[in-house]
């Protein structure tokens, strides 16, 4: 399980660039492997910016070592903005992405502006209405087809997700948005919390968030929440 | 009012560097000042690494703009780890070093390593028991001379203060201490926290920190806390 400040990192997915967590990781596995390439398989591609408290990954290794030791190398070895919590061996029916059942993201955003937690969540400079934001909340839980949530270039063949919760609280000078669900489409998350801030702005109603959720015809335009206030919290397995 | 992330500056007053909030404010407020020099006086120093969500400043300027305008025009030049909360016109009597009443400062240690919180805290990478540190806290009420808890080069004629509030509180994955008195020396709240957590360690006993508070002799060594876990919260004035 992985912790990682997205910050500095052009996403979780190799690049061509060295810039992303998995080639880090890669990169410090490596003389653990008799210096072979190690491939690490993520739960999921997290964008640039985006952070995570619990990612979870996979990679097959070469090693006698105990994976509590594995993990004290991977630390050593890794910049201070990436931290492996914990490290287990696992059998071959283990796959970090397709064995996950349950995906749980937040997302962070100031009511009033801060330098302190800039680079962790979104002041989105206007008013808006946290009842508003509050129902449209209630309406993403369930089975929806997320095609109006999604990059233009996403490849999924199926835009379907299952939304298990979806729900706004508060905390001190920051309200925080909390999902969770069997899987998420590019960009999905960041676009359903910009759309319902777009929403509660007073232009659109609620009824025009839930035309755009059922595919139809709404003069809501969607937008997309800036990464920083992205954080992927845990991934469940069976 | 002025909040800042002091991790990349060399602290609040200015040096021979231009690396300080006070520099960076000076240099933004000359222009306003017909591009004469402008001295900005803050309610205390903060040291290299420390934060602010509260400093108070004070200076002259010959401007015809209003407050709002100062404040706005010091935010589109300042950097993004600075950032004016507030802008007021003020008489000749005020000054917010000398004026001040009360500072308020809070310090965060967190009891989980994690990597998002790493500028803003400190992870002791020890055991220590939390008991230990309430009670420590509950000492440090009151009128006390804190010559055992400043730099040796603290240049202040008298180490009395005067503490309104010393607690320590849990939230989440950190505990944070907070103290408030009418003055600080150098290095105190810092060497406060560190000698509190070094007590914890089993070590020590209360009894050696009330020792060192009295500066009688004591088999404890005080340690000052990273820069990075502390915070000045508020200044209050008459």
């Amino acid at each position: 399980m992985i912790e990682y400040d997205g910050t500095n990192y052009c996403g979780w997915q190799r690049q061509s660039k060295n810039c992303s967590v998995q080639s880090v990781l890669e990169e410090a596995l490596r003389p653990l492997n008799g210096n072979k390439n190690v491939v690490v398989v993520g739960s999921g591609r997290t964008d640039s910016g985006v952070h995570a408290l619990g990612q979870v990954a996979h990679f097959d290794i070469d090693t006698n070592l105990a994976p509590e030791r594995i993990n004290a190398a991977l630390n050593a070895e890794t910049p201070d903005d990436i931290l492996i919590l914990r490290c287990d061996e696992t059998n071959n029916d283990f796959h970090s992405r397709f064995s996950a059942v349950r995906r749980t993201y937040f997302y962070q955003v100031l009511l009033i502006p801060s330098v302190i937690h800039r680079h962790y969540t979104w002041y989105p400079n206007f008013k808006f209405d946290i009842s508003v934001i509050e129902e449209c909340a209630k309406l993403i839980i369930g089975e929806h087809d997320f095609s109006s949530f999604c990059k233009a270039s996403t490849e999924a063949e199926s835009k379907i997700c299952v939304i298990y919760d979806s729900l706004w609280y508060k905390t001190d000078q920051m309200i925080t948005y909390r999902i969770s669900g069997n899987r998420f489409l590019h960009s999905m998350v960041r676009m359903v919390v910009g759309t319902m801030l777009e929403t509660s702005r007073g232009k659109n109603d609620i009824d025009d968030f839930y035309k755009k959720l059922e595919n139809s015809s709404s003069k809501l335009k969607t937008f997309t929440a800036p990464a920083k206030g992205l954080f992927l919290l845990k991934v469940d397995y069976k």
